[in-house]
């Protein structure tokens, strides 16, 4: 499919924001009760809605969990089963660390352990961006080199960071099992090969915990680390060539500017700290006329959801709404809000639960749904799709596809 | 799929009526406003309506805009994206002529050019079949031949016209660049050869232009040629074989006449000027008993919506609903009512928006749609579909079709 849209993609003047609420997708605390969306006091949105044609989207499949890579790679277009990208190297990537073939990287955790090395918080407690920092300058001194290997630390956010293993000559295998049991009460899992060439980096990863471990056994909180997502350097059709658009992306997070990066997107400089909504408007604000294609992240949506806070979650909707009008004003032609997967507070994490889908252009038909919730987006005129469908009708949306045959 | 369907075939006496109102789905040209379907009064088809299913279908895929050919061919069951059929080899066997291995095929319009070869129009004011014929001959008086290769000039109806190119012995390719540039206010463009073979190809097309110009220049409208749609001679199973059908076409203009043919369907005579509605009932009435299988085609419905007059789209619309008690008189076991895509006056072109469907049999569940309209077809039950769906769908509702597996 991706080769038909590139034969049919006609550069215009017309231009798409894709506003990505992370995670938005969410499901009632009880029976038949309301989601996160429909809590939410959304008149921006709710106004735009009844302008708009609804609909939802499964990312990766019926059923299927999409983490965050593959959710937004379905959304740009690139079916996420045959492109696989470890969250490693979209870490790496998003923050501007280059990788070689061979070279391995690696997304890990901070996390608490408490007796036995049993993990009693995944995410340390979310320290702040400095803690993260200071811890990493340990890690650097304590481990630069494992048998031999070169180890790079890199700090990304809060709880979050990065390891690159490089061995020059010797390729290292990426198909290496997680050391994060995604539980707590439980001691870290140890990393084991799946293939031949991957051994290595088995050997290198639990040797890093080990060491990781005995470097930080000072620190009251920030004193383990988990690890999952192990990528070496994957190859995507260029975005910009497939459609034929200039995109930009605005985010604030390292991963999902690294998605945006691998994909060929320009990555936008985002003023502020952690979601920065503000400074994501001012950078939209000042590219508006240089890209023909906006991709906007919103990141707090999804870290609600995963907190299983169902009250902030609603709030962080609550907060995007109102900076809504401040996009609208750019006057898109085609404007689209969509997340990349479900997060449901009740579960605590993301789901399988289809996200809604909102666009709007001067081509749309008269459809029922009446706000952005996953309740009125049932009733929209864009039915139940794969998330890969998005990009071909966002590109129609915006008059930028040709007629497929005569 | 389908030899999935070619095993599960099977012969019965029921008989199934495809009505295909070209072009059909429409936009409002207001926000939230009515289409012309939904503008449209028709009391024949909001009963059947009533008695029926409805959903929608997208005959490509998701943002595609299908030209008729692949619409078609979606709705006939063939995967468009898999068999790719041009216009020029659609339009040739449309008017009964037949193409050999290494013949191209290239479909021609007629266009008014004026100072400096400018486009003024690029239907030369939608000339009388009378016309075309007579320019068609001044053109086969002029061109027998180029560079040793015979050129056929053919006549099709108003504005369009089909070139053969034979060169017996050296076959030709059909991967040439139009000469159409689907604008006015520019002069036509260069054929280009895209790979060896088609260098051949593309010389005789700019020649030909070149030849046909200097034939019509005394013309004051009728002065130009532009050529899109160059294709040698695909290969189709067989749609009688494929699904066990007898089938028939009931169809005026060429192109769609050529598409039933070249899957097998017989094409049966139409009596009549232009679309032929009255004729097109005639002519099934005659041969209800002799088929199973029938492909009813309205045009009007596609070239007012191109034309982008919203009215008169209402007004072919509605003729439609006036005859449609004829064909219901017939007592077709299945009825289906659908678009190979949808031509909004909005647009004034095909679009990509999904076409509404209707299936009527004895088999089908109540459902909430109360009109073939756009609107209420999203409140269907037969969902959102590709157009490939919709054989399967047909033959099932008529019985015709066994169980798959024990």
């Amino acid at each position: 499919m991706l080769d038909t849209i590139r034969a049919l993609a006609k550069k215009t003047e017309s231009k798409i924001l894709m506003v990505v609420l992370d995670g938005v997708g969410g499901l009632p605390l009880e029976l038949n009760g309301d989601t996160e969306l429909a809590t939410a006091t959304t008149p921006n949105m709710d106004a735009l809605a009844q302008q708009a044609q609804l609909g939802q989207v499964e990312l990766v499949g019926a059923g299927i969990t999409p983490g965050s890579g593959p959710g937004h790679l379905s959304l740009f277009g690139y079916d996420p089963l045959r492109y696989v990208v470890g969250r490693g190297a979209l870490s790496a990537v998003g923050i501007g660390v280059k990788l070689g073939a061979g070279d391995v990287a690696v997304r890990g955790n901070f996390a608490t352990l408490g007796e036995g090395r049993v993990i009693q918080d995944r995410r340390a407690g979310r320290p702040s961006d400095e803690k993260n920092a200071e811890i990493v300058g340990k890690l650097r001194e304590a481990i630069s080199e494992i048998d031999g290997v070169r180890v790079e630390v890199y700090t990304e956010s809060e709880h979050r960071f990065v390891v690159v293993f490089r061995n020059p000559g010797v390729p290292l295998g990426a198909n290496v099992s997680d050391v994060d049991p995604q539980a707590t009460g439980v001691p870290p899992l140890t990393a084991e090969a799946h293939d031949a060439p991957s051994q290595k980096t088995a050997e290198l990863v639990n040797g890093f915990v080990q060491r990781a471990e005995a470097a930080l056994a000072g620190e009251p909180q920030v004193n383990g680390v988990l690890f999952r997502g192990y990528s070496d350097v994957p190859h995507f059709p260029n975005f910009d060539e497939v459609y034929g658009l200039r995109a930009a992306c605005i985010a604030s997070y390292p991963m999902y500017k690294g998605l945006a990066s691998l994909v060929g997107m320009d990555v936008l400089e985002v003023e502020g700290e952690e979601d920065a909504l503000t400074g994501k408007v001012a950078a939209l604000q000042q590219a508006w006329d240089r890209y023909d294609f906006f991709y906007f992240h919103v990141k707090k949506t999804d870290s609600t959801g995963e907190d299983g806070d169902f009250h902030e979650k609603v709030h962080k909707i609550e907060l995007f709404d109102e900076l809504l009008p401040q996009l609208l004003a750019l006057k898109p032609d085609v404007i689209a809000i969509v997340g990349d997967h479900s997060t449901p507070s009740k579960l605590k994490s993301h789901s399988w639960h289809p996200v809604p889908l909102l666009i709007r252009s001067d081509y749309g038909r008269k459809d029922a749904a009446q706000r952005y919730t996953e309740e009125e987006a049932q009733k929209g005129s864009l039915g139940l799709r794969r998330g890969t469908d998005l990009m071909p009708l966002l590109m129609a949306n915006a008059l930028k596809l040709q007629k497929y045959g005569a």
